[in-house]
């Protein structure tokens, strides 16, 4: 049984924003991927949506200059033939903060001939956000 | 061949949320769900963790009281034997505003005979607030 793609993925990911070797990672993107992180992009610039190789990889570069990841949880996880989907559990360090802050998020990733075509993920941005700021955001009551 | 039972969690949940009917979704839930939408609960008290089948049609009442769901488009899914996971986009008006917002949601669930056991749900939370709010936030670029 061939390995699911989304193992090499994920390894190729992992090495490119811990060790900023980009290579593997390059052999596993189509040259037309599809990517997208839903977030505040004037917050975090790396966020919102990419098209091709050279914009993902450079997207990559960007989220390694900018965080730490210390470890990360699968918790829920649906593997297709050319398809998977995880929830995760990220442990992260901005580079401009001290203490790890710890982000929910989920991505859809389809594969073509063993390569990411499309990623799609969604975080608890809000979280995200008053993590980094160290402080609450008030809010009103809605419901 | 049987039908999955997202479908049929699917159209009973719309039920409960659109009709104010909850006795499909009542058939549908385990006795011990386990549940959580993740998000800011100030606002919100209706996200967050509940567990069994009473709290999980509670909230569901507290849902339909605090938004209308208009519409929804399915951008992913995959399905298992007994679990399912997709990327949703909801157009919802909250109760108290009256312009229609757009809230992108990831959800993971697991059923055990026919009934959901687990649901784990991720949005792109500070969207959501920002859009609830009808403003922006003013965020520090971290990166």
């Amino acid at each position: 049984m061939t390995e699911h793609s989304l193992w090499r993925f994920s390894r190729a990911i992992h090495h490119a924003l811990n060790e900023r070797q980009t290579d593997q990672l390059e052999d596993m993107l189509d040259d037309n991927v599809d990517w997208a992180i839903y977030g505040p992009i004037d917050m975090f610039a790396f966020l919102g949506a990419r098209r091709g190789k050279k914009a993902v990889i450079d997207v990559i570069k960007q989220i390694a200059d900018a965080v730490s990841v210390h470890r990360f949880d699968r918790e829920s996880i649906m593997l297709g033939e050319d398809t998977a989907a995880s929830l995760m559990r990220y442990s992260i360090t901005p580079a401009k903060a001290t203490t790890p802050i710890s982000v929910r998020l989920a991505h859809f990733a389809q594969f073509k001939a063993g390569r990411l075509i499309s990623l799609r993920a969604v975080m608890d941005t809000f979280d995200l956000v008053e993590q980094t700021l160290g402080r609450q955001i008030h809010l009103p009551k809605i419901a």
